[in-house]
Parts: structure tokens; C-alpha cells; sequence
């Protein structure tokens, strides 16, 4: 290992380098004008992995093509891990709010300023040089790899669970290590236990076949829009608990260990507030805000849309009314059952006078890692050599539905470790990653290898 | 009178042919580009006037002009009579939705298609015509007639009031007659006793300082649309009765004459229903349908906006959200009190976690009839004999403020008597105002002008 970590020390300028030529392609995988840059990014990717020692292919889906690697000299006594990322990036409008071009890495600071940077490009590259290091500095790797690194991240990976189910022979791993993600704090590397799942609905509320003079009409024909707050209104008790029959049923409880865990972080709440700019923070009572953030589902309106909303008066009764649901939930609580308990929820509680319809969106699975195992175990050591400090379990509200399905068709646990910051401005203009934490967590991927050789060795 | 009477019918083909003429010029007052027809429009109606034999001047205001014609010489002993209209229309669009152009009037099945026929066009140039059948027939008039029409009627009049104050003396009056408005049914000629109020604000609530990722925020951040929802649905109770302290404080309670005359109208509930499309009626505990368009205040969400509204799943957490809320008023609501009710009621139901902003957009108060006096009498009898049917009372649940206006500036009571029929598409595609009722309407209203002749002589 020792080679390893020397070789990626006295390369760390031209891995830098390299970096930047991968940020310098525009992947974006949203709009078609950019399709010839996101085939480029993957053939520049699978070259990369070439480079460092693994054979590598390109392979079409029906979207973006997925890129994988593979090294299997390791061993058949050796683990088997997949290492998962993406290629391809949001795209980077507002352009007006970017101090430096998008697609022209800027050092500024000790931050490398780039979309893509820290989501994922910049995490993704990191595992290549990593095993780079290990191939060519040491000529060997402790563990066998296979590397899958999607276009379609940014897009819905709709493409990705059925290339995982139609090679899940040739994927079958140990552990699946996925860097996507960020540290809860500078210093403090960071072991991701939980994401939220997620259940998106539209409602839709109709009275009149127009829309109506409200002078007219008003009074004595229902109003959608009223009637649509009626119903939103339930959705929360007093306590900011949501009253939808039968939510919480399937909500596990967390255990003593991990909410002292998590009251244990260096959480400013005054900062989490000033930061967001809201004039207080709020959520269910009894939780803190970390844990209403990570451990216990929601409820919220993403949009709501009726009649006028113009300047000015207009007088308009309105025909109908539509509010964007959704749920962030919680193992192990199903986002179709949700959805329909929503249905039924908003079925019971409909005003007089209108028609409702729940028309379903989107879904994913809550997630929860099992971190008394050899996965976290291994992991927590090469992060707290590489970073000199313990790292800290942390939960993330958001949802990646792709580690549930890699879990659930390969049956291998999955690793969440990120390098990226609070505050790095993914999906935002100034999109950055810091030199310090792409140098650093180079060095802590060679020694997650070795660890990762050790503790999950059959 | 009987010369005023033949005179009219003899003339009917002709009186047609100028009001085609009349709506072939496409006045809409909103649309700077047809600010020449507009000026061309009032020229015609003051040289018109000038025809049937008043004398006439088009006047400046700081927008479209006002039409002003006179005939004083029904002497000091007859009343005045201030005959109020407008020549400004209603913008055609959408012009697909026509059958036939809409500034090319076109005749099918008795009824006259076109823009303006009978919102006001149609019924200002009855008058016209009622007065030229007089003059010109009879040689006189038993009043001394004030005719006012402006060109701003459709975009919220707002330089009449300050024409009104300027000119009052000159616009004394015993009465102020206005036909803008329709008859109950086909047939049953109506007199409007009421007119509801409003007051329109804005709702504006905010919480982050701009839209986050519902994921890593949601739980912990107000959410702004949820909170609006949960304010706007304290706005009601389970009867449907506003809930704001002090929101019924001033309304009058209507007498039982005028709710049983309510009562004993022939309403067709169920094709009211169909009309609208709506799956069912509703609206406040205790009162019939025509009750709660008339007479009874309410609060309607005119609009709603937050978040994303576009198609599919965004998951965001919203920075803020709106809502368009006003309220019919009935007399004696003040709307400047009711906004600022409103306003104290949210402050008060305000959740934890959100701001909240009320903005003042509009007011207009509540009128109401004395129908007891001489002008519904005279009323009375000269449309029983034109239409040879009683005249039905009706209220209005719309807001026309200039009628409170002309009662508070010229101290004289106003007598709402219209002659559009339900369903005439005032403000929409194919507009139209039955032949009959034109020419009905005119020797209603030259039996009107000599009714009042008598009943209103000092």
C-alpha cells in the first residue's frame, strides 16, 4: 500500500490535470445538443480506466451508455467490490450566476470550481486514480473491481436498474462503494447510515367546467382552490405530524445509539437557519433537526396552481386547482403505499361540491445501512488515517433509488463515503470541490482497497 | 306618448341598422391600438345623440372621453333623469371561439352575435333611441335627460368618479338609470335591488430565502405553501360560514319580503348546476342558492401559485407562495375594513416558521335599493306594459362600484334596469342580445321616461 499512496502523492499535480480535461466536457445529460459531449465523456472515461490498468468497455443502453471497468486479478479468495458513479452533469443555467465559466475548472481559494466538480465527476475520477495508484504504483490491487459509471444520474437513471438486472452475473460483488455524496463537515470525514425515499403526487381538483366570474358565481359554486387548501390542510396535526391514516405504520423505529449519534454531531442550528434564510426553523415535534431531516418522513407541497395569478385583480372563480405532493419516507415505509394511502386519505376529506384525482408521479425506497458490519468497519479506518479524525455517521434526506436497487438485485451491501462540502453548490452555479478533500480522498480510497481486501475476504 | 310609441315602431329596421353600424366599430377601450375606434366610437354616439335631438360634446379625460348629452327643456317643474352607459367593449379574444366575426354583427335564430350587443352597446343605444322616438315622434319629453357615457367602463372606470365630482353640477339629477345588466329569464323583465361589494388582496408567504431541495431540507424548513394552505383553510367553518372576527359585523340582514320575493323566483337549481358543470352546489348553511349569489358575502381564492408547476416531479421545497383572495361584500361591509381584517386573521393563524405580507389590491362597496320607493313603481309599470309581464325583483352578485358613486356624489338614486338575457356571453366569444329585447326594450324605456315623468315631479 505503501506504493500506492507514494505513486498517488508524486502524481497528484497531473491527476489534477486530468481532471480538469474531464470537467472541461460539457455532459449534459438533459439536453440532446450535448448527447456527442456525453458519449465523449464516457469514451474519454473508459480510456482513463484503460490507463490505469483495467480493461474497460463502453456499453449502449437505451439512453446514455454506461461505462464499466473491470480488474479481477485480485483473486478468487479476494472481494469483489463495484464502485458506482456518473459521468454526466446538471446542466449549469443560470450561466449569469457563475463567477467562472461552468465548463472552464477555475482554482480559487483552494476550491476547484467547476460543474461536475463535486457531483460526480470530480468523486468519480477520484476511485480512478485510487486504483490507478494501486495498479501502476504497486502492480497489483488488493481487491477484485468492477466499475459501472452512468450517464443518466442526472436524468433519473432510468436506464441503470434493468443494465443491472441483465448483468448481474457479471456484477456480482461483495460491497457497492459509491462516492456521491458530501462530508458533514471540513475535517470530518463522514459514512453515510440512511436516505429517504420518496413519494410524488399530483392532485388534482376540479368544481365548475370553466373558469367562473366569482361575482357570478361565487358563493354557490365550489371553489377548487379553497377546497385544495381544505384538503392540504389536513395532511399535518398540530405537532407537524402527518395525519394520513396508516403513514407511520411501517416507520421503524431508530435505536438509542444512532439518535445519540446524531445528537452528537457539531450541528449549528442558527447557522442551518441563517443559512437557509427562513425566519425560524419548525418540523415534527420531538425530533431534533438533524433527525427530522434524516430519520422521519415528510409531507410537502412542491407547487400549487389555480386560476389568476397574474398582476393585479381579475375576478376569477376558478375551475380547478392542482398541488404537487410529496413524501420523503423512511425504511421501511413503500412509496405505492403511500401514494394510495394519500389517495384514500384525500378521498375521505374532500370538500362538497368537487371532484379529486391523484395521479402518481415518482417513487423511490427509504434506505438504511447496517454500520455494525466489516463494510463500515473498513471504512471508518482508511478515512480516519487519510483525514486524522473519527469519522461521524450522518443520515441525508434525499433520495438515491439507484442504492436500493444495487442492494436489492446484487443482494451486496452498499458503502455511501463522500468528499464533497455543506455548501458546494451541486445542481447550483459556483458548483466547487475542494483540492484538500480530492487530494485527501485519494489517499483514503487506496486505504479503503486495502481495508475493504482484508475485512471482506470470504 | 302614443307618438313616441309609433314613432319607434315604424323606425325599427333603421334603429338596427345604426346599432350594426354602432357595433361595427370595435371600441376596446383595454387595447391601445383601437384607441382611434374608441374616439371614433364616441364620436358617433354624440352625433347621434345630437340626431335624436339633445345636444352633445364629446369631453376629454386623462384616458378615453366621456360622452355628454343634454335636453333640459322639460322645465324646472319635471325631474332630471341621468341615463349612464358605455361605448368601450370587451376585448373579442379569443377569436377562434366566434361563429361569426365578432365586429360584424350577424343575425341567427332572433339574436344579434357581436361584441358589445349587449354589454353596453346594445342597451346605451336603446336609450338613444327611446329618446330620438320622443323628440322626434312626440316632439318632447315629460324629463329633463342627462346622458353620460363613458369609454372606460370595461377597464375599471376610472376617471369617471373624478368626472362625476367635477361635473356634479352640471349632472344634478332626481335619478340615475342604467341599463347594463340582464332580466332574470326570457320574458320576466327585472330590476336589480343589489349589488355586492369587494375587496381583493394579495397573500404573499415566504420562509427560505430561496427555493431549497426538498430532500435536504424538508422536515426542518417551513414550508410556505403548506402554511398558506393551512391559513387559507381557517378562512371557513364546516357551514360555510367566513370565519374572520368581525367579518359579518356590519352585514344587513335582508328583510323577509325580500327573501321570500328570493324565494318565488322560478330557479331551476338543477340547470344552473349543469350550466356550470360542476359536480355539485354548496355554499354557506341557511341559505338557498340565488341567496348566497346575492345577498350574502363571501371569500374566494381567485388564485394560487407556488413552487414548480410544470409537468412531472420536482422535488423543491418553495421559498414562498400566493394566493389572490377577495370577498363579495354586502351592504353595509366596508371592503378597507375587511382587508384589514383579513390581515389581522392571518397574522393570528400564521404557523411558525413563515412571514406573511397582505397587499390591498382593489375595493368596491355594496349597494342596495330602496324598493319600496317611486322609481321601482314607475319602473314597474312601464316594463309590465312593454313586456306584458310583472317585473321580478333580482339581485347582482357582481360589483359595479360607479353606481354607488353616482349615489353618494349626485345624491339621487340609481334604477338598475337591463335587458340582456342569462347565458349571453357578456365578456366571452359570441355575445349576443335578442331582437325582441331591442326593440321591447326601447318602448320599455319610453314608457319608463314618462312614467318617471309623473312619478318623480317635485
Amino acid at each position: 500500500m505503501a506504493d500506492a499512496l507514494d505513486y498517488a502523492r508524486s502524481n497528484t499535480e497531473r491527476f489534477r490535470e486530468e481532471l480538469f480535461d474531464f470537467l472541461r466536457i460539457p455532459s449534459v445529460s438533459a439536453r440532446s445538443e450535448h448527447d456527442g459531449d456525453t458519449e465523449k465523456a464516457a469514451r474519454w472515461l473508459a480510456e482513463r480506466l484503460r490507463a490505469a490498468g483495467l480493461t474497460s468497455e463502453v456499453i449502449e443502453t437505451p439512453g446514455h451508455p454506461v461505462v464499466l471497468g473491470e480488474w479481477r486479478d485480485a483473486g478468487p479468495e479476494a472481494p469483489t467490490v463495484l464502485i458506482y458513479g456518473h459521468y454526466d452533469v446538471q446542466p449549469p443555467e443560470p450561466l449569469d450566476l457563475w463567477t467562472s465559466p461552468p465548463f472552464e475548472p477555475t482554482v480559487r481559494e483552494g476550491r476547484i470550481y467547476a460543474r461536475g466538480s463535486a457531483d460526480d465527476k470530480g468523486q468519480l475520477h477520484m476511485h480512478v486514480k485510487a486504483l490507478e495508484s494501486w495498479l501502476q504504483g504497486a502492480g497489483t490491487l488488493p481487491i477484485n473491481v468492477v466499475v459501472v459509471a452512468e450517464g443518466e444520474e442526472e436524468v433519473g437513471s432510468e436506464n441503470l436498474a434493468p443494465f443491472v438486472e441483465k448483468y448481474r452475473e457479471r456484477l456480482a460483488c461483495d460491497a457497492v462503494v459509491i462516492s456521491d455524496s458530501a462530508m458533514f463537515d471540513e475535517g470530518l470525514p463522514s459514512l453515510l447510515f440512511s436516505l429517504r425515499g420518496l413519494a410524488y403526487v399530483e392532485v388534482h381538483v376540479r368544481a365548475a367546467k370553466g373558469d367562473l366570474h366569482s361575482g357570478a358565481y361565487g358563493g354557490a359554486v365550489a371553489n377548487p382552490a379553497m377546497a385544495l387548501a381544505r384538503m392540504l390542510a389536513t395532511l399535518h396535526d398540530e405537532n407537524g405530524r402527518v395525519t394520513i391514516p396508516g403513514f407511520y405504520d411501517q416507520v421503524k423505529e431508530w435505536d438509542a445509539d444512532t439518535r445519540s449519534a446524531i445528537a452528537g454531531l457539531p450541528f449549528d442550528e442558527e447557522r442551518f437557519r441563517s443559512g437557509v434564510g427562513a425566519p425560524g426553523l419548525t418540523g415534527e415535534a420531538g425530533f431534533s433537526t438533524l433527525e427530522r431531516l434524516w430519520i422521519r418522513p415528510t409531507c410537502e407541497v412542491n407547487g400549487l396552481l389555480s386560476g389568476y395569478t397574474g398582476e393585479g385583480a381579475k375576478t376569477v372563480l376558478p375551475a380547478k386547482a392542482m398541488a404537487k405532493v410529496s413524501f420523503r419516507l423512511v425504511p421501511d415505509q413503500d412509496p405505492k403505499r403511500i401514494a394510495r394511502l394519500m389517495e384514500d386519505h384525500l378521498r375521505a376529506v374532500k370538500p362538497e361540491g368537487v371532484a379529486v384525482e391523484v395521479v402518481e408521479l415518482h417513487g423511490g425506497n427509504p434506505w438504511r445501512a447496517d454500520p455494525s458490519g466489516p463494510l463500515f468497519d473498513a471504512a471508518g479506518r482508511a478515512l480516519e488515517q487519510a483525514f486524522g479524525a473519527t469519522p461521524v455517521l450522518v443520515g441525508e434526506g434525499g433520495s438515491i433509488p439507484i442504492v436500493g436497487d444495487f442492494e436489492r438485485i446484487l443482494g451486496a451491501p452498499a458503502l455511501l463515503v463522500g468528499f464533497a462540502l455543506p455548501g458546494c453548490n451541486m445542481h447550483a452555479p459556483d458548483e466547487w470541490f475542494t483540492i484538500d478533500n480530492y487530494d485527501r480522498g485519494i489517499g483514503a480510497l487506496v486505504r479503503l482497497y486495502d481495508e475493504l481486501g482484508t475485512s471482506l475476504r470470504g
